[in-house]
């Protein structure tokens, strides 16, 4: 009843490596009395490169919360509109062929949305639907295709755009020198990805069918993953608590699974998931017995890109798709893990008509 | 499919009136070459009374967007807590009885949101879902209840809780002093409001019950309603365009209800309209040929406590029920109007089971 099909992902021309990124802090930071630790972890991020909305020069100078977010407005509607006209062009479907528009994002807030000027900036129907959502994190990807899921359960024969924009370099803060902050600076990268999930798959059709969906929030852990939100504009704060969480999850990962297909997580033909960073991942390799091969997409998205935020999943299901290693029904599973601590999990399988 | 039961709204005990809010702005404000216009502006808003989560004197002094923000925060999830706990009540209903929480607000901003403080806070299923949306503003009542509606028509035997968290004075900005700025000043208040949405009707229930839902996006038109976003956090901009935008809307209302119903707006029996503010609702008695009475809870709901933004249609709601005028069958229709330009307008059946 929801077909996902193939993303499109779009990175800002501006990278920086992690031998730069080294080199830029320790430059900010000749001081910093922790260096060697903050190096040492850096290094173990195995984020080789990252895309940045500016040049790394203008990242790490803060021109103010207001300059920021207006740059937020201005490119990721851009980018929104050119990542949106590609992952329609691929489905060979026009902006008047979509019914709800989910984007989701969690660098920057606008009023009113992004989903409102992509409509005005396109051909859509003054009738589309608007969800737009920037408080879930990184577990806003598979929250936004497991909502696009119960509306096209109520709406079989309509259509779902999702965008993400993630600018996470707007949210550098020089002020922030503890060690998490530092080490989350070159974590998170930037990029605009786009999809659309069809209601009802027709011939021809090639993607990731969604046939069941979960939600998850550990209680009380608001700590694990937060905003502080100042007249600097937002700071992320990670505990490092978060890597527990995975523990929690993935028994519950194993039970919904295990109701839809009586298989266990790592007897599925593929598997999308976030990569919150390299720890996530080697928590989810440890707590699910998974082959290393199985997350294979999801540490190459890490070390080429850094974590995209809501747009992992996308980028993850992207490399599924170039792979040409997927077969009609093939089954898999997708999760996300955000801020709550929220995760959104689904569950599918793999058509080609 | 989708009942909307009795709305619980809660003020904050602050409260400031016209009269006080006037000589607040000209002691402000003692030497602004506009007073008399804004003077006679204010007095022409009709807007006699509203609550206020501080008292005014703190209102009217920034103490930072942080502090702001923070204090959103904590007053937010204790006065959801509160209304979630009496919305509970009224329907004999536990937190274990829902299945998605939408909070819906345009004054603040949190990650992770106010949905999984909700769930952490009581007792919350740990997979209810989130649906956390900040950038619909006044809109946003009525956009929940249809996105209620769409989740019901997927999940009938399910429940939805919607929260409305609107703190506006935590938006007064010392500095912003055009007229359209200070009018806003004297429009907009504070509460937090709840109403639990059920799937599926039962003996004994009453309620708005949704039959069918449209929205419409005016295109290009991002101007009307917008926030400028700062340092100091959102500053409130209006267009007086935006009047101009319910001569379009009506139209659309008109279609949509003709459609469901084969009547006209003003045939409807019951109408619950976003006040927006008086200009507007004169705009929406004009365009639709409305009897005056038909929108007396909504001039009411204005007068007493100012445009709560999107739980002004719960307060009207609740207002119907209070009446004690509805009786089983009555056909009505809810409509709300904010950033985009976006309006959001549902039909529905009053039923007295």
């Amino acid at each position: 009843m929801a077909l996902v099909t193939e993303p499109t992902i779009i990175f800002p021309e501006n990278t920086v490596s992690q031998d730069e990124m080294v080199q830029v802090l320790e430059n900010l930071f000749p001081y910093h009395p922790k260096w060697d630790t903050i190096e040492r972890m850096i290094r173990n991020t195995e984020v080789e490169n990252r895309h940045l909305l500016s040049p790394i020069n203008q990242v790490v100078t803060h021109p103010g919360f207001e300059f920021r977010n207006n740059l937020y407005k201005d490119e990721g509607l851009k980018m929104s509109v050119d990542a949106t006209q590609k992952a329609l062009d691929k489905q060979n479907m026009s902006p008047q062929d979509i019914d709800l528009i989910i984007v989701v994002s969690c660098t920057g807030f606008l009023m009113p949305s992004l989903t409102s000027y992509i409509i005005s900036s396109m051909d859509f129907r003054p009738e589309t639907k608007q969800l737009p959502v920037i408080q879930l994190g990184c577990a806003a990807g598979a929250w936004a295709i497991n909502r696009a899921y119960e509306y096209l359960k109520a709406y079989p024969d309509q259509n779902v755009l999702l965008v993400s924009v993630e600018f996470s370099s707007l949210l550098f803060q020089p002020n922030d020198q503890k060690i998490s902050s530092l080490i989350s600076d070159c974590l998170f990268g930037d990029a605009v990805s786009a999809s659309i999930i069809k209601g009802t798959p027709e011939t021809g059709d090639e993607g990731y069918h969604i046939d069941g969906i979960t939600s998850y929030v550990k209680k009380n852990t608001d700590h694990y993953i937060k905003y502080d939100v100042k007249s600097t504009g937002f700071h992320f704060d990670l505990d490092k608590m978060v890597m527990h969480s995975i523990k929690d999850v993935a028994p519950i990962m194993e039970k919904f699974i295990d109701g839809n297909s009586s298989k266990k997580v790592n007897e599925l033909d593929f598997h999308i998931f976030h990569t919150g960073g390299k720890k996530i991942m080697d928590e989810l390799v440890s707590n699910l017995n998974l082959d290393e091969a199985t997350i294979g997409f999801s540490r190459k998205s890490l070390k080429n890109h850094g974590n995209i935020a809501s747009g992992v999943v996308l980028d993850v299901l992207k490399e599924e798709f170039s792979s040409n290693t997927k077969k009609d029904g093939d089954k898999g599973i997708m999760a996300a893990f955000g801020p709550g601590f929220t995760a959104e999990i689904n569950y599918g399988t793999w058509i080609q008509n």
